[in-house]
């Protein structure tokens, strides 16, 4: 509902011409689709005549695939930095992750929609490479409900058709994704406010805190 | 992910002219997009003259307006339907409504992801309608949340800038809308499967079972 709201400051400080294309792309994508914008949209918007887009990316498929690449370096750099935060135990390490996602779904809205919807629109291998990054994400979040799970310091629920380490991940990246949809920098809170409730529904999705148990030293 | 996977059953019985148009440019909007898709695209689906649509819709606008309202509306259906189950206390009526919640969202992938993303594109008064529609899905589970709270039956997290009961539901009905997402029907899971797990999920949320306090008769 607020996507009317988003201005793009990304036009502001272009760093070299793919990159500026590329952030310009970002905001009509958010606005229109990938399917609605076309290359003309882009290089108008840019100020370039139509054919500049193609001495930087191939194709628009290129330009999104290209997009939405960059978006992932930059989710997965978040979670090497929540990882490498103090930790307790698996609870923490869950909210420290849980962290800094919240606060990159609502301080990047554009490119994180543009990457959590617009993918689809991909095909053959780049599309294929889109999914293995998100299932590196999401491995993450598995990784550490599993660890948790093993010492008992999760307890997840019995399931059947899938385990519940896999769906557990997915509905908690999917309620952080939709923050996206709907955060409001003019809103009542702030990202890292909004961060912290969402690592607390997390470890309580997770049954966190049945039996803390603290990381041994030499098993991280 | 599984988009190319959906096929569309709703044009083998269109009930009638209008919900034809309906069906097949819900199918369209699915694929491509609200914006993508022109009013020709629509017509040519169903086989008709290019302005055989304006018969039964002002507008693409009012058509994308009508699909989402007749979505609404079966879902305030399963809404009565799932508050009118038995409960014990609130964590069954929570439940409950998560359940309801869970096998729409997976067995009507395409309508509720229209419904989801696609209202961004309207405006004025009907951009309004769409958002109250909204808020009053929202107001059902916030509902319980209080009502579950007051009782302590539920344990709401300590939150600033907005009550928790208004972040928990928004996060509960977020991670059940992107189920619509990637749901497949070929997969390991049958919908009811799904619910009962999600339901599990949006009980430990609300952190239910603190105090399970039964629902008087006087009282629902």
């Amino acid at each position: 509902m607020a996507k009317a709201k988003v201005s793009g400051p990304a036009r502001a400080v272009p760093a070299n011409t793919a990159d500026y294309i590329k952030a310009v792309a970002t905001e009509l994508f958010f606005k229109n689709g990938f399917k609605a914008t076309t290359t003309r949209n882009i290089t108008e918007a840019c100020g370039f005549t139509p054919g500049a887009l193609y001495n930087h990316f191939s194709s628009k498929d290129k330009l999104l695939f290209e997009i939405i690449k960059d978006t992932h370096q930059v989710v997965e750099e978040k979670i090497y930095l929540a990882l490498g935060q103090p930790a307790r135990n698996q609870s923490d390490r869950l909210k420290n992750l849980i962290r800094e996602f919240v606060v990159f779904h609502s301080t990047n809205r554009q490119s994180a929609l543009v990457a959590n919807q617009e993918y689809h629109f991909l095909s053959g291998e780049e599309k294929e490479h889109v999914r293995q990054l998100r299932r590196r994400v999401r491995a993450v979040f598995e990784d550490i409900l599993r660890a948790g799970a093993a010492v008992g310091e999760f307890d997840l629920p019995k399931t059947s058709g899938e385990p519940a380490g896999h769906l557990l991940a997915m509905a908690m990246i999917d309620m952080v994704v939709r923050v996206s949809e709907w955060f409001n920098d003019d809103g009542a809170m702030t990202p890292e406010q909004l961060a912290d409730v969402y690592a607390e529904f997390a470890a309580r999705m997770a049954h966190s805190g049945a039996a803390i148990v603290p990381i041994r030293p030499d098993a991280t």
